[in-house]
C-alpha cells in the first residue's frame, strides 16, 4: 500500500518505499523485518542515550500519568520550572528560559528578543540582522533568512528578509597564498569594518563551535571569541546557536563556553530531551530580558508563544536527560571516546575518494571528492545519500549524508568498541559507495 | 526563589508568580496547593478528552517502551503511516502528509509548498500571497506575515513580507448602511477584482470556519465556499489552517467539509494529539504532491525537515485519539453538548458589559464592552487577561482572555453538567470582574 507520508527534505520519487523501525536499543535500531542497523546519525543528531534507556522512559511514563499537558499561558508547572532552574545553572550569562517546539522556532525567538530588545530601549534604527555564510539555522521564514543556503532556499528568497553575511574561514577551501590565520583574519576585519561604521546592527548570529548543516565547518581557535568581543564592543547582540552543537556533540556541555564567548541569546534543542520527544528553548541574559518588563499598556512584552509551549512530559524527559550527564560524567566520556575517531583518520584518508575528515567531539564529516586536487564534490547517478543509505544498510549502519559529506554522529554514549565497529563499517561503505560515482 | 520561565505572550512584570499546576484529571486541573479548577480554555484550545485519560495515557506509554524517536530522514514508523492514512481517510481531496512539531511550522510548510508548486510547474511570476484581515497563523516569521495582526507584530514588519490583505464580514461590526450580507458580497467582489487582473498570486490563506485569536469572527454563511471558488476559477491556490478550528472545536470534524471548501493544503495541529504531545501536520492534494516530483538532480523536492518529524510516541497518542473520535462518536455528542451554550445566551447578555457572544460548536467568545452602543473595548488597570484569571480562579475557572474577549474553549468531550457548571461560573466571574473596569 502506498505511503500518505511526504517525507522531510527527501525527492520522494527516488524513494518509494522507507524502512519501517519497529524498536529501537541502545545504539541498535530494529526494522519490521528484524533487521538491526547502527544509528550512525542518532536519529539526525539528537540522540544521547542510545534508544529504549530506562531512565529516560521512566520520565516519560511517569509524568505522563500526572499530567500531559498544562499551559504556560498564566500558569506553570513544575518539570519547567525545574528544567529553566536546569540550563540557567549550566548556561553561565544566561537568566531566563524560553521554550518552544523545535529548533527553528528557538531561532525565531531569539530573533525576535534580538530585534524587540532595541526597540524596548528606543534604540529604533537598530534593526539589520548581521550572520556568517553557509550558517544554517533551521527552515521556516525568519531561519531562513539568518541561515541563508541558496540551494535549499532560493525559491522562498523573495519571502525572506535581507541580512548581512560575512565569510567563514573554511580550513578545507583556504585562498590561494593565505594561510588560515591570514584567512581568519581577513573575516573577522571584514566584520570589524563594517561593524566600526553600521550603527544599524541589532545582533549577530552564528552557529556555535561549527557551521553543521552548511558544510561542517569547524570553527578555527579563537575565532568564535573574536566576534563576540567586537560584538560587544560595538554594541551589537552576540546570538548563538547551540542547538546542534551543544549538549556534548561537539565535546563540551556548552560550547559557548568552551569558546569563551558568551552570548546575549542562546538557543538549545536536539540533544535537551536526549533525543525522545521534541522541545527546544531560548535562553536570554538579565539585561535582554530586564527590557521586556514593563507595564501592560507598554507593550514592552514578547509576542510569541505556541500552545504546547513547556509540555509537562517533554521537559520531565529533558530534567532526566541533564541528570544524567552529571551522574554518568558523559562529557568525560565523550572527551574519551572521541579519541577513537582520530585512531581513523588514516584509514579514512587512504580511500581515494576522501578530501577532508572533520572531527570534533563525537561528529565526524568525511568529505567526498571526486578529484583530491581540485577538491570536486563526488557525484552519483541516484543522490549521494540514497546510494550511501543502501550501501550503509548492507554494512549494518543507518547513514543520511548532507551533500558529498559523510555524517557520524552516533548516540552521545557509544562505547568505545561500538564506535569502532561503526567506523570499521564507515570505510567499508564509503569503499562499496565507489562505484557508484559517475 | 524567583523562576527562570520567560511565559509565552506575557508581560512578566505583572505576574511575578504563576500557579504550578501539578495534576490534572477530566476537566480539572489541579495546582500543587490542592485547589481544583475547571479548564475552561482546554490549556489553551487543544484538550479533547480532558486530562489523564487513561487510554491516551497508555499510548504514550506503549510506545514510549518500544521506540522514543527514530527520524523520518530516509525511514520511517508505523504509528506515521498510520496516522497519515488516518488524516487521509478523513480528509475530503487530500493526498499525503508532511509533519511538523506546532502550528506555526505547519503554516511555514503550508507556504513553501504554495510558493514553491508554482515554481515547480514552471510559473515563476505566481509569488504573492493573499490573505484576510485579522487572520492569525503564528509566531514565527511566515506565519505572522501571513497573518500580521499590527498590535502583536508591529515591531518586526521590516522583516516580515508583504501580503495582499482583503477585509471579513464581522457580524458585530458592520459598516453603517449595509446588511450582513452586503458587506460579505463587498468583501468578495474585492476579491475578485483583484484576482481577475492579478495574475501574481499563489495562494489564498485563511482560517477555516472562523478567525479565532484576531478576534473570533465567524464567517457568515457561504463566505468561504465563496472564496474557495473563486480561488479555483482564478488558478490561486486555497490554502486552509485548521489548527484552532478543525477536530471538532467548531462542531464538525472537518471544518472545510461543513463549509463545503475544499482546499489544496491544509493545516492541522493543536487537538491533534488530543492536547497531550505537540505535533502538527500540512496536508495536500495529489495535484499539489505530484509537482515536487521528478529526479533528484532537478532539485524539485521540498527543503523541509524538523528534527523530531513524525515523532512515533506523539503519533501514537494522534492515532489513539482519533480512534476514540469514531468510537465514542465525539462530533455528534459536541453538536448536543454545544445547545448548552445556546441556553446562557441570555444569562450572559443581560450583563451589561457583554457585547457580543460568539458561539459556535465548543467554542464561545464573550465580547466585553465599556459602551454597548459604541462597542468601545473595556479597559482595567492591570490586562484584562490577569483581571479574569484572578477572577475565575476564585470561581474556579481557569480563564486566558484575548484581548477583551473571554474565551470558552473547554475539553470538547466535556459534559452537560459540568459545562453548566462552568457557564455559571463565567457570568459570576464576569460580573466579579466589573469593578475593576475603568
Amino acid at each position: 500500500m502506498t505511503s500518505s507520508v511526504w517525507h522531510p527534505n527527501t525527492q520522494m520519487k527516488e524513494w518509494g518505499t522507507f524502512d519501517t523501525i519497529s524498536k529501537g536499543k541502545g545504539i541498535w535500531l530494529i526494522d519490521s523485518k528484524g533487521n538491526k542497523i547502527i544509528d550512525a546519525v542518532g536519529s539526525m543528531w539528537c540522540n544521547v542515550w542510545g534508544h529504549s534507556n530506562p531512565e529516560l522512559v521512566k520520565a516519560i511514563t511517569n509524568q505522563s500519568k500526572k499530567i500531559q499537558h498544562s499551559s504556560m499561558f498564566n500558569l506553570t508547572n513544575d518539570p519547567v520550572e525545574k528544567l529553566a532552574k536546569n540550563l540557567i545553572r549550566i548556561s553561565p550569562g544566561m537568566n531566563k528560559v524560553f521554550y518552544s517546539d523545535n529548533g527553528s522556532s528557538a531561532m525565531e525567538i531569539a530573533i525576535k528578543i534580538a530585534l524587540q530588545y532595541w526597540k524596548n530601549i528606543g534604540e529604533s534604527k537598530k534593526t539589520q540582522i548581521a550572520t556568517i555564510e553557509n550558517g544554517y539555522h533551521g527552515d521556516t521564514f525568519g531561519a531562513m533568512s539568518v541561515g541563508y543556503v541558496p540551494e535549499f532556499f532560493g525559491k522562498f528568497k523573495k519571502q525572506l528578509f535581507s541580512t548581512i553575511q560575512f565569510p567563514v574561514p573554511n580550513k578545507y577551501r583556504i585562498p590561494k597564498g593565505l594561510t588560515l590565520t591570514d584567512y581568519q583574519n581577513d573575516c573577522l576585519e571584514k566584520m570589524e569594518k563594517r561593524f566600526s561604521k553600521d550603527n544599524n546592527i541589532a545582533a549577530f548570529i552564528m552557529e556555535s563551535g561549527a557551521q553543521m548543516a552548511g558544510g561542517v565547518i569547524i570553527y578555527p581557535n579563537d575565532f568564535q571569541r573574536k566576534i563576540s568581543k567586537l560584538c560587544k564592543k560595538h554594541g551589537i547582540l552576540f546570538v548563538l546557536d547551540e542547538i546542534a552543537t551543544g549538549f556534548g556533540r561537539l565535546g563540551s556541555m556548552i560550547q559557548y563556553k568552551e569558546q569563551k564567548s558568551i552570548p546575549d541569546i542562546v538557543a538549545y534543542g536536539k540533544m535537551l530531551t536526549g533525543g525522545y520527544l521534541t522541545m527546544a528553548a531560548t535562553l536570554s541574559s538579565k539585561k535582554i530580558y530586564d527590557s521586556f518588563s514593563g507595564e501592560f499598556n507598554q507593550w514592552k512584552h514578547l509576542f510569541h508563544g505556541h500552545t504546547y509551549t513547556g509540555n509537562p512530559i517533554a521537559a520531565s524527559v529533558a530534567n532526566q536527560n541533564i541528570l544524567m550527564y552529571e551522574k554518568y560524567d558523559l562529557i568525560k566520556k565523550i572527551q574519551k571516546t572521541s579519541k577513537i575517531f582520530s585512531q581513523y583518520y588514516d584509514d579514512i584518508s587512504a580511500i581515494d575518494i576522501v578530501g577532508d575528515i572533520r572531527h570534533k567531539g563525537m561528529l565526524m564529516g568525511i568529505e567526498l571528492v571526486s578529484d583530491r586536487k581540485k577538491k570536486i564534490p563526488i557525484k552519483t547517478k541516484k543522490s549521494i545519500n540514497k546510494v550511501f543509505f543502501e550501501e550503509g544498510k548492507k554494512n549494518g549502519i543507518y547513514l543520511r549524508t548532507l551533500g558529498n559529506i559523510v555524517m557520524l554522529v552516533p548516540p552521545l554514549s557509544i562505547e568505545e568498541n561500538e564506535l569502532e565497529s561503526l567506523l570499521k563499517k564507515t570505510i567499508k561503505t564509503i569503499q562499496a559507495a565507489k562505484s557508484h560515482i559517475i
